[in-house]
Protein backbone atom coordinates (compact mmCIF):
# COMPACT_ATOMS: atom_id res chain seq x y z
CA UNK A 1 0.00 0.00 0.00
CA UNK A 2 1.04 3.96 -0.62
CA UNK A 3 2.75 5.96 1.70
CA UNK A 4 -0.78 8.16 1.75
CA UNK A 5 -3.22 4.95 2.44
CA UNK A 6 -0.72 3.79 5.87
CA UNK A 7 -0.50 7.54 6.68
CA UNK A 8 -4.42 8.02 6.37
CA UNK A 9 -4.91 4.08 8.20
CA UNK A 10 -2.69 5.66 11.55
CA UNK A 11 -4.61 8.93 11.53
CA UNK A 12 -7.63 7.35 11.29
CA UNK A 13 -6.57 4.51 14.04
CA UNK A 14 -5.08 7.76 16.40
CA UNK A 15 -8.44 9.18 16.10
CA UNK A 16 -10.15 6.05 17.51
CA UNK A 17 -7.60 6.00 19.98
CA UNK A 18 -8.55 9.83 20.63
CA UNK A 19 -12.07 8.33 20.94
CA UNK A 20 -11.75 4.94 23.01
CA UNK A 21 -9.67 7.33 25.74
CA UNK A 22 -12.23 10.01 26.15
CA UNK A 23 -14.56 7.19 26.87
CA UNK A 24 -11.92 5.93 29.28
CA UNK A 25 -11.58 9.19 30.95
CA UNK A 26 -15.38 9.51 31.55
CA UNK A 27 -15.77 5.69 32.85
CA UNK A 28 -12.58 6.62 35.02
CA UNK A 29 -14.59 9.81 36.42
CA UNK A 30 -17.60 7.73 36.46
CA UNK A 31 -15.89 5.37 38.76
CA UNK A 32 -14.22 7.94 41.13
CA UNK A 33 -17.68 9.75 41.35
CA UNK A 34 -19.40 5.75 41.96
CA UNK A 35 -16.27 5.53 45.02
CA UNK A 36 -17.44 9.20 46.52
CA UNK A 37 -21.26 7.87 46.92
CA UNK A 38 -19.97 4.64 48.17
CA UNK A 39 -18.09 5.89 50.83
CA UNK A 40 -20.66 9.01 51.47
CA UNK A 41 -23.07 5.69 51.81
CA UNK A 42 -21.06 4.29 54.40
CA UNK A 43 -20.00 7.55 56.44
CA UNK A 44 -24.04 7.68 56.79
CA UNK A 45 -24.82 4.51 57.49
CA UNK A 46 -21.86 3.25 59.34
CA UNK A 47 -21.05 6.48 60.82
CA UNK A 48 -17.98 5.97 59.12
CA UNK A 49 -15.97 9.40 59.73
CA UNK A 50 -12.62 7.87 57.81
CA UNK A 51 -15.16 7.21 54.66
CA UNK A 52 -16.70 10.33 54.87
CA UNK A 53 -13.14 11.75 55.28
CA UNK A 54 -12.33 10.02 51.74
CA UNK A 55 -15.69 10.98 49.79
CA UNK A 56 -14.70 14.62 50.57
CA UNK A 57 -11.09 14.17 49.88
CA UNK A 58 -11.93 12.58 46.33
CA UNK A 59 -13.85 15.80 44.89
CA UNK A 60 -10.89 17.78 44.03
CA UNK A 61 -9.47 14.66 42.05
CA UNK A 62 -12.90 14.48 40.48
CA UNK A 63 -12.75 18.12 39.38
CA UNK A 64 -9.58 18.03 38.50
CA UNK A 65 -10.77 15.15 35.82
CA UNK A 66 -13.74 17.38 34.76
CA UNK A 67 -11.20 19.60 33.87
CA UNK A 68 -9.15 17.10 31.92
CA UNK A 69 -12.19 16.09 29.80
CA UNK A 70 -13.84 18.82 29.20
CA UNK A 71 -9.45 20.04 27.06
CA UNK A 72 -9.29 17.08 25.72
CA UNK A 73 -13.03 16.98 23.93
CA UNK A 74 -12.42 20.68 23.07
CA UNK A 75 -8.71 19.45 21.57
CA UNK A 76 -10.58 16.93 19.77
CA UNK A 77 -13.13 19.23 18.66
CA UNK A 78 -10.47 21.21 17.13
CA UNK A 79 -8.10 18.44 15.79
CA UNK A 80 -10.09 16.13 13.94
CA UNK A 81 -13.69 18.02 13.42
CA UNK A 82 -15.34 15.41 13.80
CA UNK A 83 -19.25 15.20 12.54
CA UNK A 84 -22.35 12.77 13.38
CA UNK A 85 -22.72 10.60 16.49
CA UNK A 86 -18.90 11.33 17.48
CA UNK A 87 -19.57 15.12 17.33
CA UNK A 88 -22.12 14.43 19.72
CA UNK A 89 -20.54 11.86 21.53
CA UNK A 90 -16.95 14.17 22.14
CA UNK A 91 -19.86 17.58 23.06
CA UNK A 92 -21.93 15.19 25.43
CA UNK A 93 -18.69 14.04 26.88
CA UNK A 94 -18.32 17.98 28.43
CA UNK A 95 -22.30 17.79 29.43
CA UNK A 96 -21.98 14.63 31.15
CA UNK A 97 -18.62 15.07 33.19
CA UNK A 98 -20.29 18.21 34.44
CA UNK A 99 -23.40 16.27 36.02
CA UNK A 100 -20.63 13.70 37.12
CA UNK A 101 -18.67 16.43 39.11
CA UNK A 102 -22.59 17.45 40.57
CA UNK A 103 -22.82 14.22 41.84
CA UNK A 104 -19.52 13.36 43.82
CA UNK A 105 -20.11 17.32 45.08
CA UNK A 106 -22.94 16.37 46.71
CA UNK A 107 -21.80 12.80 47.58
CA UNK A 108 -19.50 14.50 49.56
CA UNK A 109 -21.70 17.28 50.98
CA UNK A 110 -23.68 13.68 52.51
CA UNK A 111 -20.89 13.06 53.88
CA UNK A 112 -19.62 16.09 55.56
CA UNK A 113 -23.95 15.97 56.91
CA UNK A 114 -23.15 12.27 58.25
CA UNK A 115 -20.29 13.97 60.53
CA UNK A 116 -22.30 16.70 61.68
CA UNK A 117 -25.15 13.34 63.01
CA UNK A 118 -22.31 12.02 64.60
CA UNK A 119 -21.85 14.64 66.64
CA UNK A 120 -25.17 15.52 67.37
CA UNK A 121 -26.07 12.02 67.58
CA UNK A 122 -29.16 11.71 65.51
CA UNK A 123 -31.85 9.12 67.48
CA UNK A 124 -33.02 8.34 64.39
CA UNK A 125 -33.07 4.82 62.37
CA UNK A 126 -31.14 5.74 58.67
CA UNK A 127 -33.05 3.05 56.87
CA UNK A 128 -34.77 5.79 54.52
CA UNK A 129 -31.18 7.23 53.95
CA UNK A 130 -30.00 3.79 53.43
CA UNK A 131 -32.74 2.64 50.71
CA UNK A 132 -31.83 6.06 48.82
CA UNK A 133 -27.84 5.29 49.28
CA UNK A 134 -29.00 2.14 47.69
CA UNK A 135 -30.98 3.25 44.82
CA UNK A 136 -28.67 6.10 43.97
CA UNK A 137 -25.86 3.95 43.73
CA UNK A 138 -27.74 1.23 41.70
CA UNK A 139 -28.48 4.19 39.45
CA UNK A 140 -25.10 5.69 39.23
CA UNK A 141 -23.73 1.84 38.40
CA UNK A 142 -26.17 1.72 35.38
CA UNK A 143 -25.13 5.24 34.28
CA UNK A 144 -21.66 4.57 34.58
CA UNK A 145 -22.09 1.00 32.57
CA UNK A 146 -24.30 2.86 29.47
CA UNK A 147 -21.39 5.32 29.04
CA UNK A 148 -19.23 2.50 29.28
CA UNK A 149 -21.36 0.03 26.51
CA UNK A 150 -22.40 3.04 25.07
CA UNK A 151 -26.11 1.70 25.42
CA UNK A 152 -29.23 3.81 25.29
CA UNK A 153 -31.68 0.84 26.96
CA UNK A 154 -29.26 1.25 30.22
CA UNK A 155 -29.82 5.04 29.72
CA UNK A 156 -33.69 4.03 29.67
CA UNK A 157 -33.40 2.18 32.98
CA UNK A 158 -31.80 4.98 34.83
CA UNK A 159 -34.14 7.15 33.39
CA UNK A 160 -37.02 4.94 35.36
CA UNK A 161 -35.28 4.12 38.08
CA UNK A 162 -35.26 7.39 39.22
CA UNK A 163 -38.95 8.00 39.79
CA UNK A 164 -38.37 5.24 42.10
CA UNK A 165 -36.07 7.32 44.26
CA UNK A 166 -38.15 10.59 44.23
CA UNK A 167 -41.21 8.41 45.81
CA UNK A 168 -38.61 7.21 48.68
CA UNK A 169 -37.31 10.69 49.43
CA UNK A 170 -40.74 11.86 49.34
CA UNK A 171 -41.71 9.12 52.08
CA UNK A 172 -38.49 10.45 53.90
CA UNK A 173 -39.38 13.46 53.71
CA UNK A 174 -42.90 13.31 55.20
CA UNK A 175 -41.47 10.98 58.10
CA UNK A 176 -38.81 13.47 59.17
CA UNK A 177 -41.60 16.23 59.38
CA UNK A 178 -43.58 14.14 61.46
CA UNK A 179 -40.53 13.79 63.70
CA UNK A 180 -39.94 17.48 63.94
CA UNK A 181 -43.87 18.10 64.74
CA UNK A 182 -43.29 15.58 67.55
CA UNK A 183 -40.29 16.55 69.14
CA UNK A 184 -38.63 20.84 69.04
CA UNK A 185 -35.48 18.65 69.35
CA UNK A 186 -35.54 16.50 66.57
CA UNK A 187 -35.64 19.82 64.62
CA UNK A 188 -31.85 20.13 64.04
CA UNK A 189 -31.06 16.52 62.83
CA UNK A 190 -33.87 15.68 61.30
CA UNK A 191 -33.32 19.15 59.04
CA UNK A 192 -29.53 17.33 58.32
CA UNK A 193 -31.88 14.47 56.80
CA UNK A 194 -34.03 16.20 55.20
CA UNK A 195 -31.03 17.84 53.39
CA UNK A 196 -29.21 15.02 53.06
CA UNK A 197 -32.24 13.02 51.30
CA UNK A 198 -32.68 16.07 49.15
CA UNK A 199 -28.94 15.97 47.73
CA UNK A 200 -29.50 12.09 47.49
CA UNK A 201 -32.48 12.75 44.93
CA UNK A 202 -29.95 15.51 43.82
CA UNK A 203 -27.74 12.62 42.12
CA UNK A 204 -30.55 10.74 40.97
CA UNK A 205 -31.32 13.67 39.17
CA UNK A 206 -28.13 14.27 37.89
CA UNK A 207 -27.57 10.89 36.61
CA UNK A 208 -30.98 11.48 34.81
CA UNK A 209 -29.14 14.27 33.29
CA UNK A 210 -26.95 12.05 32.12
CA UNK A 211 -28.79 9.08 31.14
CA UNK A 212 -30.45 11.51 28.38
CA UNK A 213 -27.32 12.97 27.68
CA UNK A 214 -25.97 9.20 26.59
CA UNK A 215 -29.49 8.56 24.87
CA UNK A 216 -29.31 11.63 22.74
CA UNK A 217 -25.61 10.83 21.70
CA UNK A 218 -26.29 7.49 20.66
CA UNK A 219 -29.05 8.07 19.04
CA UNK A 220 -29.18 11.71 17.76
CA UNK A 221 -32.88 11.59 19.76
CA UNK A 222 -34.15 13.14 22.90
CA UNK A 223 -35.04 10.30 25.54
CA UNK A 224 -38.77 9.85 23.57
CA UNK A 225 -40.52 10.49 27.42
CA UNK A 226 -40.41 13.52 29.38
CA UNK A 227 -37.79 13.32 32.55
CA UNK A 228 -38.85 12.49 35.88
CA UNK A 229 -36.92 16.18 37.58
CA UNK A 230 -37.00 16.36 41.03
CA UNK A 231 -37.32 20.11 40.71
CA UNK A 232 -40.27 20.53 38.08
CA UNK A 233 -42.09 17.60 38.99
CA UNK A 234 -43.40 19.37 42.36
CA UNK A 235 -46.69 19.41 43.56
CA UNK A 236 -48.25 20.44 46.14
CA UNK A 237 -49.23 16.52 47.25
CA UNK A 238 -45.65 16.67 47.16
CA UNK A 239 -45.32 18.19 49.88
CA UNK A 240 -42.74 20.85 50.72
CA UNK A 241 -39.84 18.01 49.54
CA UNK A 242 -40.80 17.16 46.76
CA UNK B 1 -12.25 41.54 -6.61
CA UNK B 2 -11.88 38.09 -8.08
CA UNK B 3 -15.20 35.71 -7.33
CA UNK B 4 -13.02 33.62 -5.12
CA UNK B 5 -12.37 36.50 -2.71
CA UNK B 6 -16.06 37.63 -2.35
CA UNK B 7 -16.48 34.23 -1.99
CA UNK B 8 -14.20 34.24 1.06
CA UNK B 9 -15.30 36.98 2.65
CA UNK B 10 -18.80 35.67 2.14
CA UNK B 11 -18.31 32.37 4.39
CA UNK B 12 -16.57 34.78 7.05
CA UNK B 13 -19.07 36.93 7.09
CA UNK B 14 -21.81 34.32 7.55
CA UNK B 15 -19.74 32.90 9.90
CA UNK B 16 -20.00 36.04 11.73
CA UNK B 17 -23.43 35.47 11.80
CA UNK B 18 -23.81 32.14 12.91
CA UNK B 19 -21.49 33.25 16.26
CA UNK B 20 -23.60 36.44 16.64
CA UNK B 21 -27.06 34.44 16.30
CA UNK B 22 -25.58 31.89 19.15
CA UNK B 23 -24.44 35.01 21.04
CA UNK B 24 -28.28 36.03 20.49
CA UNK B 25 -30.19 33.15 21.86
CA UNK B 26 -27.90 32.74 24.76
CA UNK B 27 -29.22 36.21 25.64
CA UNK B 28 -32.66 35.33 24.61
CA UNK B 29 -32.50 32.76 27.18
CA UNK B 30 -30.82 34.57 29.52
CA UNK B 31 -33.76 37.01 29.31
CA UNK B 32 -36.48 34.27 29.59
CA UNK B 33 -34.97 33.06 32.83
CA UNK B 34 -34.64 36.53 34.28
CA UNK B 35 -37.75 37.03 33.29
CA UNK B 36 -38.63 33.57 35.15
CA UNK B 37 -36.66 34.55 38.02
CA UNK B 38 -38.99 38.27 38.57
CA UNK B 39 -42.40 36.33 38.44
CA UNK B 40 -41.06 33.91 41.08
CA UNK B 41 -39.88 36.80 43.03
CA UNK B 42 -43.76 38.50 42.43
CA UNK B 43 -45.31 35.24 42.97
CA UNK B 44 -43.63 35.05 47.07
CA UNK B 45 -43.80 38.68 48.02
CA UNK B 46 -47.13 40.29 46.09
CA UNK B 47 -48.32 36.31 46.58
CA UNK B 48 -49.27 36.56 43.06
CA UNK B 49 -50.91 33.30 41.64
CA UNK B 50 -50.75 35.01 37.67
CA UNK B 51 -46.83 35.91 38.30
CA UNK B 52 -46.47 32.22 39.56
CA UNK B 53 -48.54 30.40 36.88
CA UNK B 54 -46.18 32.73 34.02
CA UNK B 55 -43.16 31.48 36.17
CA UNK B 56 -44.03 27.62 35.44
CA UNK B 57 -45.36 28.01 31.92
CA UNK B 58 -42.49 29.56 30.51
CA UNK B 59 -40.13 26.75 31.54
CA UNK B 60 -41.82 25.20 28.52
CA UNK B 61 -39.82 27.33 26.06
CA UNK B 62 -36.53 27.52 27.83
CA UNK B 63 -35.98 24.21 27.50
CA UNK B 64 -36.53 24.50 24.26
CA UNK B 65 -34.46 27.43 23.71
CA UNK B 66 -31.93 25.22 25.34
CA UNK B 67 -32.36 22.31 23.05
CA UNK B 68 -32.20 25.25 19.74
CA UNK B 69 -29.33 26.41 21.49
CA UNK B 70 -27.69 23.10 21.62
CA UNK B 71 -28.55 21.94 18.36
CA UNK B 72 -27.58 24.83 16.95
CA UNK B 73 -24.06 24.70 18.95
CA UNK B 74 -23.14 21.25 17.45
CA UNK B 75 -24.21 22.57 13.63
CA UNK B 76 -21.73 25.36 13.74
CA UNK B 77 -18.99 22.84 15.41
CA UNK B 78 -19.50 20.49 12.43
CA UNK B 79 -19.77 23.20 9.86
CA UNK B 80 -17.25 25.79 10.64
CA UNK B 81 -14.90 23.24 12.42
CA UNK B 82 -14.10 26.51 14.56
CA UNK B 83 -10.87 27.02 16.37
CA UNK B 84 -9.44 28.63 19.47
CA UNK B 85 -11.93 31.40 21.27
CA UNK B 86 -14.58 30.50 18.90
CA UNK B 87 -14.56 26.82 19.75
CA UNK B 88 -14.59 27.38 23.45
CA UNK B 89 -17.45 30.10 22.68
CA UNK B 90 -19.69 27.63 20.94
CA UNK B 91 -18.38 25.05 23.51
CA UNK B 92 -18.98 26.99 26.55
CA UNK B 93 -22.80 27.85 25.00
CA UNK B 94 -23.80 24.07 25.36
CA UNK B 95 -22.89 24.34 29.11
CA UNK B 96 -24.30 27.97 30.00
CA UNK B 97 -27.66 27.16 28.44
CA UNK B 98 -27.76 24.38 30.15
CA UNK B 99 -27.27 26.01 33.29
CA UNK B 100 -29.80 28.77 32.18
CA UNK B 101 -31.99 26.03 31.84
CA UNK B 102 -31.62 24.80 35.78
CA UNK B 103 -31.87 28.44 37.10
CA UNK B 104 -35.22 28.72 35.21
CA UNK B 105 -36.30 24.82 36.71
CA UNK B 106 -35.67 26.09 40.19
CA UNK B 107 -37.41 29.55 39.52
CA UNK B 108 -40.52 27.72 38.96
CA UNK B 109 -40.36 25.50 41.74
CA UNK B 110 -39.98 28.60 43.29
CA UNK B 111 -43.19 29.70 42.08
CA UNK B 112 -44.65 26.85 43.25
CA UNK B 113 -43.83 26.54 46.51
CA UNK B 114 -45.45 30.25 46.40
CA UNK B 115 -48.72 29.26 45.68
CA UNK B 116 -48.43 26.20 48.07
CA UNK B 117 -47.85 28.52 50.63
CA UNK B 118 -50.62 30.57 49.87
CA UNK B 119 -52.53 27.76 50.21
CA UNK B 120 -51.65 27.07 54.59
CA UNK B 121 -51.29 31.37 54.53
CA UNK B 122 -47.67 31.49 55.97
CA UNK B 123 -47.44 33.70 58.95
CA UNK B 124 -44.17 34.76 58.34
CA UNK B 125 -42.08 37.47 56.90
CA UNK B 126 -40.37 37.30 53.42
CA UNK B 127 -38.22 40.21 53.82
CA UNK B 128 -35.02 37.66 54.19
CA UNK B 129 -36.51 35.54 51.19
CA UNK B 130 -37.22 38.82 49.69
CA UNK B 131 -33.28 40.30 49.86
CA UNK B 132 -32.27 36.43 48.39
CA UNK B 133 -34.62 37.23 45.41
CA UNK B 134 -33.54 40.53 44.84
CA UNK B 135 -29.61 39.45 44.84
CA UNK B 136 -30.53 36.46 42.64
CA UNK B 137 -32.16 38.64 40.23
CA UNK B 138 -29.10 41.47 40.15
CA UNK B 139 -26.53 37.87 39.54
CA UNK B 140 -28.60 37.12 37.03
CA UNK B 141 -28.77 40.45 35.28
CA UNK B 142 -25.06 40.71 35.35
CA UNK B 143 -24.29 36.94 34.32
CA UNK B 144 -26.39 37.79 31.20
CA UNK B 145 -24.81 41.22 30.71
CA UNK B 146 -21.42 39.41 30.81
CA UNK B 147 -22.70 36.72 28.19
CA UNK B 148 -23.86 39.80 25.76
CA UNK B 149 -21.05 41.73 27.08
CA UNK B 150 -18.51 38.54 26.72
CA UNK B 151 -17.04 40.34 29.90
CA UNK B 152 -15.06 38.75 32.00
CA UNK B 153 -14.81 41.58 34.82
CA UNK B 154 -18.74 41.34 34.54
CA UNK B 155 -18.45 37.12 35.11
CA UNK B 156 -16.12 37.97 38.23
CA UNK B 157 -18.50 39.86 40.43
CA UNK B 158 -21.18 37.30 39.94
CA UNK B 159 -18.16 35.35 41.62
CA UNK B 160 -17.68 37.49 44.12
CA UNK B 161 -21.85 38.69 45.12
CA UNK B 162 -22.54 34.76 44.88
CA UNK B 163 -20.79 34.73 48.20
CA UNK B 164 -23.24 37.02 49.45
CA UNK B 165 -26.56 34.95 48.61
CA UNK B 166 -24.56 31.87 50.40
CA UNK B 167 -24.78 34.33 53.39
CA UNK B 168 -28.54 35.97 53.27
CA UNK B 169 -29.07 32.25 52.57
CA UNK B 170 -27.32 30.72 55.77
CA UNK B 171 -29.37 33.55 57.71
CA UNK B 172 -32.76 32.38 56.75
CA UNK B 173 -32.13 29.10 57.75
CA UNK B 174 -31.36 29.45 61.27
CA UNK B 175 -33.72 32.10 61.43
CA UNK B 176 -36.37 29.11 59.93
CA UNK B 177 -35.15 26.61 62.27
CA UNK B 178 -35.88 28.82 65.35
CA UNK B 179 -39.33 29.54 64.33
CA UNK B 180 -39.90 25.36 63.90
CA UNK B 181 -38.22 25.39 67.17
CA UNK B 182 -40.87 27.83 69.03
CA UNK B 183 -43.97 25.95 67.39
CA UNK B 184 -44.47 22.55 65.35
CA UNK B 185 -47.33 24.25 63.35
CA UNK B 186 -44.72 26.52 62.01
CA UNK B 187 -42.46 23.61 60.70
CA UNK B 188 -44.69 23.51 57.34
CA UNK B 189 -44.40 26.61 56.39
CA UNK B 190 -40.88 27.20 57.24
CA UNK B 191 -39.94 24.09 55.73
CA UNK B 192 -41.31 25.16 52.83
CA UNK B 193 -39.37 28.49 53.32
CA UNK B 194 -36.45 26.55 54.02
CA UNK B 195 -36.64 24.56 49.92
CA UNK B 196 -37.28 28.18 48.78
CA UNK B 197 -34.56 29.72 50.17
CA UNK B 198 -32.61 26.54 49.19
CA UNK B 199 -33.54 26.94 45.35
CA UNK B 200 -32.94 30.48 45.63
CA UNK B 201 -29.17 29.53 46.43
CA UNK B 202 -28.83 27.35 43.75
CA UNK B 203 -29.74 29.82 41.21
CA UNK B 204 -27.01 31.99 42.31
CA UNK B 205 -25.01 28.53 42.13
CA UNK B 206 -25.56 27.74 38.93
CA UNK B 207 -24.99 32.06 37.93
CA UNK B 208 -21.85 31.27 39.42
CA UNK B 209 -21.06 28.07 37.17
CA UNK B 210 -22.09 30.34 33.85
CA UNK B 211 -19.71 33.09 35.27
CA UNK B 212 -16.97 30.31 35.25
CA UNK B 213 -17.53 29.01 31.75
CA UNK B 214 -17.67 32.56 30.41
CA UNK B 215 -14.54 33.54 32.03
CA UNK B 216 -13.04 30.69 30.69
CA UNK B 217 -14.40 30.80 26.80
CA UNK B 218 -13.20 34.47 26.61
CA UNK B 219 -9.91 33.99 28.30
CA UNK B 220 -9.11 30.00 28.19
CA UNK B 221 -8.09 30.03 31.69
CA UNK B 222 -10.21 29.22 34.63
CA UNK B 223 -11.21 31.71 36.97
CA UNK B 224 -8.45 32.25 39.33
CA UNK B 225 -10.10 31.83 42.65
CA UNK B 226 -12.27 29.00 43.97
CA UNK B 227 -15.44 29.16 43.34
CA UNK B 228 -18.07 29.49 46.57
CA UNK B 229 -19.62 26.30 46.10
CA UNK B 230 -22.85 26.49 48.18
CA UNK B 231 -22.91 22.56 48.26
CA UNK B 232 -19.13 22.62 48.62
CA UNK B 233 -18.23 25.00 50.66
CA UNK B 234 -20.54 22.96 53.78
CA UNK B 235 -18.97 23.58 57.12
CA UNK B 236 -20.40 22.36 60.65
CA UNK B 237 -20.93 25.93 61.77
CA UNK B 238 -22.99 27.25 59.00
CA UNK B 239 -25.72 24.32 60.17
CA UNK B 240 -27.79 22.07 58.00
CA UNK B 241 -28.61 24.63 55.46
CA UNK B 242 -25.19 24.69 53.79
Amino acid sequence: MTTKESEGEHIVKSYEQDLARLKGLLTQMGGMVEAQAANAARAVLEHNATAAGYAVQDDVAVDALEREITDFAIRLLALRQPVASDLRLIVSSIKIAGDLERIGDYAANVAKRSLVLNEISSPFSMSGIGNMCRLVQENLKTTVDAIGESNPDRAVEVWRSDIMIDDVYSAIFREQITYMMEDPRNITPCTHLLFMAKNLERMGDHATNIAETIYYAISGQNMPTDRPKGESSFSTSRQAGA
